[in-house]
């Protein structure tokens, strides 16, 4: 098959807390929501301002057979974004709560890691 | 801050059978390879021969601090792939040893979730 990859689906454990750190902390927009009773889930739908990848939130309700106990685990290494300003990026996060737990340099780049409210790993690419 | 989400890396156990499931099962495409001394890893950069959201394959060598035991975990929930076929998409997964782990039907559509070689569930849309 030639499949084509559309969005990462992450699971979240507070809707509402995942939602405000992709909206309110890195600046993405929330563009649909939805309660699949088929899953007994509700989606997030989120991007970029810009576009860029989109990044669905999936919450799942008690007695849903996705309730599962939550480990992050290693499956998703990282979410990679992209920041126009690296370092104004890290002041912003630091403040909001979100203080940088690794950083990456090379010969030519330098990255950094913050943790999402689940303990995702996400990278900040300047 | 405004990011940008550019990409999902997951993190895989044998490297050269998660490139397999991804290129030969999936039909995606290797844009790049890279050795990170930093982090004592390889990572993979695919995307779909029609493009898509790039997906990087993150592994890592004996002794990289990233070099722990592996769970999926819940953090990753699923990625989300579209096809043209979902039926020869499912045939052709399962004749690959990749059977269907879930099915959802919802009012207007159907979707299936098969598992990669890591346990990560990999969502077929067609």
């Amino acid at each position: 098959m030639r499949a084509t990859l559309e969005y990462a689906g992450i699971r979240v454990k507070d809707l509402e807390a995942s939602v405000r750190f992709y909206t309110k902390v890195l600046g993405m927009i929330e563009r649909g929501r939805k309660r699949l009773g088929e899953t007994r889930g509700v989606l997030v739908e989120l991007s970029g301002e810009g576009g860029g990848v989109p990044l669905e939130l999936n919450w799942y309700e008690r007695g849903s057979t996705f309730d599962t106990p939550y480990v992050p685990g290693e499956g998703l290494d990282h979410l990679g974004f992209r920041v126009s300003d690296l370092e104004r990026a890290v002041a912003e996060a630091q403040k909001a709560g979100y203080p940088v737990i690794q950083e990456i340099k090379t010969a030519t780049n330098r990255w950094v890691y913050i943790q999402d409210p689940n303990g995702i790993w996400v990278e900040l690419n300047g």
